[in-house]
């Protein structure tokens, strides 16, 4: 056990999920059951709200809200994309930060994010060492894209992967009742490098009728040749072809499908693309096959849909937030909470450690062998993987046919140190 | 009573939605309790699947799967787009469909879907009067875009509402949490040429500062310079701004927005638009005020969104398949099955009937009058209107964390009649 004793701040930082409030709830629930933290606050806007002094009292919230926190997706807290560089060029900004931590006495610091927030925790963890200021740093895993890497996978994921399957599910119904017309659909899905995501469509497809039929990820080079022979073997097969493909797509000179306009120009669209992949694919199969084709874009809503969670997600990041706590109190410093699969045997996870140095500047892709090797569907193996991630679901809150979410009030603590002006 | 006795056929037209098949699922459990129904048929693909003499024995399928229609989305007897215009012109498709009538004994036809369908039903009932076949011809109405005239709502539209409203309310916390940085974001909407389907975007907007904060609607024309404004106020007053906007909105000169490429010229897009009303939005929203937005346009999966369908809807959909069947088998014909809402006290509703001419010929635009005066927002009267219809959850049959949908069995019964060539 640790004597470090004070107060402990929680942030959010980055492109917020489903599921990411359950992590705060878990670090101030657990919070709550150690002597060794006193206050419980957290940074408005991530590490923004830290540098501008916006800190929030969480223990003189109603503890339902907290507890609602469970069923709120997206960033109770507030989010950002401010990012804190190196020590030497940022070094303003994590001095600015200390300042904040010592004014408020805060000696635990828990930042739910990706590899960027790994990378400031790890710098502030540094920075505090060398002025001697005595505090514990604590990653909690967030991501929908599923590329952290020492982590069998991301809070996050699981929701977005059960939102998209189910999504492929109901509309590859509509591509196959109106088969006689509109026979063709691209369904375009989040992961702009990696693709966990797009992949997870393929859990829509228990036997081979079910859509989606070909999947594309930022991992498989993507070739306009083999894609129209792709659509148009799928097609005389079945009458019909839906497609799951990721916005990140590349072609073989390593650029995205939606920069390269002079790709586009070659398949004489002739303009600036203003749309997405979904709409290049379209306009693919409609110049070259001549088939009619529908494509849906669904943005935000798939990193959000707490309507369609998976309960296993949910449950695993409030885990991941609580364990960060236990951690910390115990005298751990230093580290992101892993999620480990058991190796055999029906799905189990405990947690783990990672250094943050170390998931800061690591990335998992998708592996290259869990695609077929045609690069057009995911394998079997990916399947296993990713099936229970998505299993059970969320009981929300309800009233008048739809979800109840928390917000926390908006009234800082009084600040103590000066204004800071955000370069 | 009718003393009328034979085989019945039930069809799907047009778009699907997520609660069509529960009206087939009315029609087939209710025909199993009268004895002057003995066939239950099932045409594949609509009228299509009448022509082609592709019919299904419904009485054949396992009652399990019958009760699964009630959670399955989309048309599982398959949908068509083909329309038979007037007794002239078409005389030669609709005599074919009286022959496969005539030949399997068809005393009872029911055609689930919108206007066009209602059009070729009543001319169904027409001609068979004519040549002296005696038939009970019904409707069943099923329309996502709630634009059927006679009925005070269409099965179909609390579920598209429902899912809308919730999408708005979860992209909206994605623009509110990361407010620093995107701060607009544009969900764009079915709905071609009425705008009852955004306007459910209203839903889901509880506190002033809830998402959607503006809705767009093609019965009120659209003003590039006070769509500026109304962003503008809106962003100033919140930090961001999220807005839903329909895919059928319409400039001042009557044509679409996503059509008219003179005006998009004028923004200086320059290039032939390849994108729907989101993306037109956020052109002008990025250009004209600089603000980053986000877009989004989820397509087929919201017609189709079992996963979180109005109980309320999918119950009145099965009744409305029902009521076909008692009317139909009590000597009623030629009409199409309402839905009336008790108009004091707590939302009932009770069936009534149209006729299929009247139906056919009617449309039900979103009246203006349920939009504010400035055309950016659904009124309270529209809100009151929409609430109880997005009411209550369906209980899916899950595996894997995903739900179970049904398939019919594609055997047809043995043809009686010719091949024929549709035109």
């Amino acid at each position: 056990m640790s004597d470090l004793k004070g107060n402990c701040l929680v942030a959010q930082s980055g492109g917020p999920t489903a599921v990411i409030n359950a992590s705060v709830c878990g670090v101030i629930q657990e919070a709550l059951a150690h002597r060794e933290i006193e206050g419980i606050y957290g940074a408005y806007n991530g590490i923004l709200g830290v540098l501008k002094e916006e800190l929030l009292d969480l223990r003189a919230e109603d503890p339902e809200a907290v507890e609602m926190l469970k069923s709120t997706p997206s960033a109770a807290l507030g989010s950002c994309r401010h990012k804190l560089k190196n020590l030497a060029e940022s070094r303003r900004d994590y001095e600015r930060v200390l300042e904040v931590f010592k004014a408020h006495n805060i000696r635990y610091f828990f930042y739910i994010g990706g590899n960027d927030s790994m990378d400031t925790a790890a710098k502030l963890k540094d920075l505090s060492a060398q002025l001697g200021y005595e505090m514990a740093v604590m990653g909690v895993p967030k991501t929908i894209d599923n590329d952290l890497a020492f982590t069998d996978h991301c809070p996050g994921y699981g929701s977005v992967a059960k939102y998209i399957a189910v999504s492929a599910m109901e509309a590859g119904r509509d591509t196959e009742s109106l088969y006689t017309f509109d026979t063709c659909a691209v369904l375009e899905t989040m992961g702009r490098n990696a693709g966990w995501i797009t992949a997870a469509a393929a859990l829509a497809r228990r036997y081979e009728e079910d859509a989606p039929h070909l999947v594309y990820v930022p991992e498989v080079s993507f070739s306009r040749e083999k894609f129209i022979e792709d659509v148009r073997a799928v097609h005389a097969k079945y009458g019909r072809c839906f497609i799951a493909a990721s916005e990140g797509m590349r072609w073989d000179n390593g650029r995205y499908v939606t920069e390269d306009h002079s790709a586009l120009a070659k398949d004489s669209f002739g303009h600036a693309q203003l749309g997405g992949v979904a709409q290049v694919l379209k306009h693919i199969i409609e110049k070259e096959l001549g088939l009619k084709t529908r494509w849906m874009m669904q943005g935000l809503t798939q990193r959000n849909a707490m309507h369609f969670a998976s309960r296993t997600d949910r449950d695993e990041a409030w885990l991941c937030g609580a364990e960060a706590v236990r951690q910390a109190v115990s005298g751990v410093s230093g580290f992101m909470v892993t999620l480990e699969r058991a190796p055999h045997g029906p799905y189990r996870v405990q947690t783990g450690l990672a250094k943050l140095e170390d998931v800061a500047n690591g990335e998992k892709k998708l592996p290259r062998e869990w695609m077929n090797e045609q690069g057009n569907f995911p394998t079997a193996e990916f399947l296993d993987y990713a099936r229970p991630l998505i299993e059970g679901e969320v009981e929300l809150p309800m009233a008048g046919g739809l979800p109840m979410f928390m917000r926390f009030r908006k009234e800082w603590l009084v600040p103590k140190c000066q204004p800071y002006k955000v370069g």
